[in-house]
């Protein structure tokens, strides 16, 4: 048995009609336990007569021992870089299609949640990469990502030229429509797209894949995870570049600017139920074992 | 013995140094011939004292029977939809790296000039696509591309779903970066960086290329060259895309419109030096049997 | 109205089980019809009181004016090439999977067997390859492909070498653990496997698709449908390769042998109910449109 | 100042006339620094006024502190895999092509030889793979590879089907040509051919590559060093198997047998001249930053 969870944070799409109606279900399964819950600004109230908290989601992952992420891979993805200040656990419950990070299935979502409230779960640390944008030198912005950081092209008629320092080393400049620096859980995101293999969770590895690269001798990287990578974009470059973070922050890169990716010292946690397994749900996604 | 030209256009690059010295030698070339010679407006001057005309590139398209362009492979594309409509042929000498294109070695200029123009060369003819942008089922923009018509996201955080119509058959909607229609032409510029296939230039095909497919079941498809291709933006992609014409035209492309992409019926006519062979010249770029 | 056809010939897996209960099914059906049937040996019973002819392959496909393929791919691909001097059109009704070459399904092979009979069908020219083993410059080995003619190494532990000629041209020397030349119909098959693109069955274009190379820099390459194709083993190969013809027929191929593979002049008649199309079968089959 | 090395093995390519002449180049060298030396067994004479032992692979690998490969990196191989029990530390001269494991030039043998022994060389443990296969359960042959374990056809005309299991978990039936299991030393050599990504060596890691899958879903699979992973060729199987130990020990593998995968305990120890740099050799060997 292990340590159990004493407050809950609830967070989830408000833009989604679906998400009200669970977390009205997941309050009530949650008050039958007297455990605390707190309600993430804008995605359901506290009508429940044993009451509960509405707080913005920095405030509520201060305070909650666990995080239930209502939503897609992409809710999931916001959340975990809005809170890994706090380091509380995360618990995906998907809406919508199965996604690779949030693994509870919305019909089964109290049953789980009872079933990792009684301690039976298991916690899977996942890396997330520290980025830091430096032009001219100084840092101009720090970020987090739990999938990639992706160096982009901003308009596909315009040709970018980096070169990547992976430890201080040059290992080439590249023309190419962008670079993906990717964490073992974003492998199997936009690097897979773009040709990248597929790392198990619990590698100390990153990724870095190219995208669309103009010579033919290139191929995806596995790097350690105590890498530091670095990616300048080419003062020949005659026009700038977009950075994302997740597919979901972005950032203008100008030539001349170095984008610094490593591994963040503390990873996250997600929860997931008993029974759980990543190459599993990598079978089942991908429909390994069928022959159409 | 070819037929031979009796005027000459020359085009370039006039924001490249090396553009103006190559214009004065090719200059002097074809007055000892005797030949009319028409330039470019803006990368060289007509102070010979045979006398030349300087002409904007349409009207110089227009008079010329042989178009000579001084540049890369990019000079070249541009050249070949500016004046597409006159059918002139086309001569490519190439400055800095040797093209997939522009053939001519800048040292060797001259003299595969001079042959060429006693009769002894090679014309090839290279299909084009005629591109026409349908918004609410009109036509808003029709342009032509020598490599390709692409569709790509704007912004790499942003997610584009398409459907894709082959002679009006759908063959299903795709989530990716974007699509590539390519001629054989096109086959070793973009379409190759995406994984396409190489096409050897006479088939009578177009390439149809996904560029970071979300999903992992599909492949590069070479279809027929009389295939009519429409891609139409779906309505449920939250931002814009864009489109663009062999790298070089850029258009906006709104959920809802639609690109048609069609085989122009007259192709271009690229001329050669003898002894060209598009496999010789692809085995010397791709390094073909050579193993480092 | 199409021609229609007056005998009927029956062609199938012998050792399948579900054959035989086909054959007895489709006897019926065109018996009904007054139709001249003639069974491939192996396959089934003639016990209908109407009659019907046992005969080997070679001479059904000399007399019958249809040929109705039992079975798989396999089959059918084994038809082709032992009837194919004859020029006997085919169906394919499938058993088990839906195939590539076999489209109609067993519950609906009465119902679309008719319709053909009733001249309501398609007919779809396929090409097929024309092979020609060469040792010491004499041919010892000819035979025929509708998917492919692969060359590959017998054992993973030896590196094979070899040199490709396209309508005479070297294109480099390779060492791979083989090499596919494929048609269009092939496209779907190896060479798929092998990272090839998909051609539409119309086009004019051969695919040559290396497996496994050992350079980085070598792409699948589609050419003329016209072309020669010849594949020579290096004699620094240290041992022998072998040939196959759709995975079907396997030949010794040894240090100096030469493959030479073209075009056949004559293809394969395949005969489709109407509506077929391959783009949407190949939709159906790769699950394009589906996001998992 | 490391350790530095009392006696010193030389190992090499028997039938290759340039080993003798650099054994003598080395011996020399040896003597000069009054070292013990001996030389395998059919590669050279030890013919030097000092004297010399000259003994078989195993009784040199069980005497000297510090084995010399002279030969490429297939040799390099074989040397690891038979000498492994011994522990010994491994040095490569390679001999023609510039190899991935055997990075001393010839040229410079007895320079850089002299700086590692005198103390300046970095050390590189490269983890090697412990291979056993079963039969009805029980080990049939156990054996060591520092690349890859290769399960692959014999004949390409033979499809096989077999079930991967990873730490006991069932990842899927898949039919192809093969699967590599590669250590990062590996992802260099056959697995690069067939897709796979590139892998620095000091990852704890293994790699799982598919050779030409027949569905187009399966990608290289990055796992654990410390994973189990086994191979069961699938009793439907209509032909048996081959499995390759760095492609060069080849066993017969029958429907029902598993081959079993995992990391050896101890690695094997490279030793290389100091400034040696895995990213900088394959930036080098790949070419990366150039563009042709």
């Amino acid at each position: 048995m292990q340590a159990t969870f004493g407050t809950i944070g609830l967070v989830g799409k408000g833009d989604d009609s679906r998400t009200a109606p669970l977390v009205s279900t997941l309050l009530d399964a949650l008050h039958q336990r007297s455990l605390g819950v707190i309600i993430e600004q804008g995605i359901g109230d506290c009508e429940h007569p044993s009451g509960c908290t509405v707080a913005p989601l920095a405030e509520l992952a201060g305070t909650a021992d666990l995080i239930v992420v209502i939503g897609g891979d992409g809710t999931l993805l916001a959340t975990a870089r809005a809170t890994a200040a706090y380091g509380t656990p995360i618990l995906g419950i998907n809406l919508g299609r199965l996604g690779f990070l949030v693994d509870v299935s919305p019909d089964r979502a109290v049953a789980e949640l009872n079933e990792v409230l009684d301690g039976a779960y298991e916690v899977e640390p996942r890396a997330m990469l520290q980025t830091t944008l430096l032009r001219d030198g100084s840092p101009i912005y720090q970020g987090l990502a739990l999938n990639d950081a992706v160096l982009h092209v901003q308009s596909v008629v315009r040709i970018i030229e980096f070169d990547t320092f992976i430890d201080g080393l040059d290992v080439g400049r590249l023309r190419a429509d962008g670079l993906i620096i990717a964490t073992p859980t974003g492998s199997t995101a936009y690097a897979l797209s773009a040709g990248g293999p597929i790392l198990t969770p619990e590698l100390e590895a990153m990724l870095v894949v190219p995208v669309c690269p103009h010579s033919l001798n290139h191929r995806p990287l596995v790097v350690s995870g105590r890498a530091v990578i670095e990616i300048k974009l080419s003062s020949a470059s005659r026009s700038p570049a977009q950075v994302a973070l997740d597919g979901q922050e972005n950032l203008d890169f100008a030539p001349g600017d170095v984008l610094r990716v490593e591994r963040r010292a503390e990873p996250l946690t997600l929860v997931h139920p008993r029974h759980h397994h990543f190459l599993r749900m990598l079978r089942s996604k991908l429909r390994w074992g069928e022959h159409p």
